[in-house]
């Protein structure tokens, strides 16, 4: 008899190689997946809500796992938490139907980009945001941000990840650009993200905000449903996964 | 003809031995001193208004060195920021009169010390707050952390660095205690500090917030001016430099 556990798990993604379990076996699926070996004893498969990238990190990323160890929740999170590097935290745990699932029963994202605008990177947001020395228009920033919210079909903004997506429509229901000193965010709250599609609408925001693309050619790409050439992908460092909704 | 060159400069300590210069050469002082060298041609000193220990961070050391060539500020602290690992980092330069030393003109020093008052430590604080599950009477951290403000003798909150101080005598101008959400801080502002003093006070403070020492005994430990077992010592990892005066 196996009951399924719900976790809300929070990483620092600079150590690990992304969240998918690979070979090597340094990934955030990994180490939890050997950590539930070593309570429970069996070989068990932690289904994420999503993939997130090398380098990316996550304040809240959810996962399920079915369990045959009958733990109470809070004694889940003690052992797991012993087991994992620090740079791995699980936040809570709770028990739940077996009809949940971590990516199926997700409705939506939220995903933030940070930037760090200023000619020095302070040495505590080194590997935690994008570091661009030169000055930025916020204005256009924003204005170019715009366009991405609502349903779109962005391929334009999708990574090619080796097979290709059944659909690439998705739905932007907000998109919110903030300033805080020299620290810029952008906040993505969507039904779903194609592969890169957060890093590359953040590149084309950046060239716009930069002064080396026009919002329209931006719009056009958006429009045009195709993967044009040059594109810039912004650095995985800068992502983090905040929150996914159910 | 040599010029002297002030910097500002910020670390994260965690990948570092310290401020120190040691022969293995991992220490803010050696990263700094090569990139002089091999700016310059040849070896130069640098002057730290104070050594950090291993672990502890700075927003803004501060340090001096004599310099052999005229280049702007900024072109310094660009060559510099090239040069060094991107968790030390310059944040300004200027020339000063040759009167100058980093060390000998400071007037004070502020320390900040952060401790994380939660079950679980977010992997973003891993290495950059003291992790302490245990719930904290904050009243008592305050009333306790009151007695440290005057001029003490402070010979029983001084670590051994091999040689006797010439005085253990220090005057704090204030202690601040603030908490935002699970984050506590504790800033020190005095005219000097003893080796491990912050630590070794921050332990004493924490005893009291946990309920395992009376502040009355903390009050007699201060007056007696000995360094008395037990002690418990505030790890580095939570200790931030914030600033020297001058």
């Amino acid at each position: 008899m196996t009951r399924r556990l719900k976790m809300i798990i929070a990483y620092d993604g600079a150590p690990f190689a992304g969240w998918q379990s690979q070979p090597h076996g340094n990934t955030i699926q990994d180490h939890l997946e050997r950590a539930f070996e070593r309570v429970t004893g069996t070989p068990v498969r932690v289904h994420g809500a999503g993939r997130t990238d090398a380098g990316v990190h996550a304040l809240a990323q959810c996962a399920h796992v079915d369990v045959n160890k009958a733990l109470a929740p809070a004694r889940w999170m003690e052992a797991l938490n012993a087991l994992l590097p620090a740079a791995i935290r699980v936040l809570r745990c709770r028990y739940v139907s077996d009809d949940f699932h971590a990516r199926l029963s997700a409705k939506g994202k939220i995903y933030r980009y940070r930037i760090w605008s200023a000619p020095v990177l302070p040495p505590f947001e080194y590997r935690r945001a994008w570091h661009i020395p030169h000055p930025l228009d916020l204005k256009i920033l924003l204005k170019a941000a715009k366009h991405f919210v609502g349903t779109h079909d962005f391929a334009a903004f999708a990574g090619n990840r080796g097979k290709p997506e059944r659909s690439t429509i998705r739905t932007i229901n907000s998109v919110r650009v903030r300033q805080n000193g020299s620290c810029v965010t952008i906040e993505f709250d969507g039904d779903g993200f194609l592969y890169k599609m957060v890093r590359l609408i953040v590149g084309s925001l950046l060239k716009c905000a930069l002064g080396i693309m026009r919002v329209e050619d931006l719009v056009a790409r958006l429009d045009s449903g195709r993967a044009t050439p040059p594109r810039l992908v912004a650095p995985a460092e800068g992502l983090v996964l905040v929150r996914v909704r159910y």
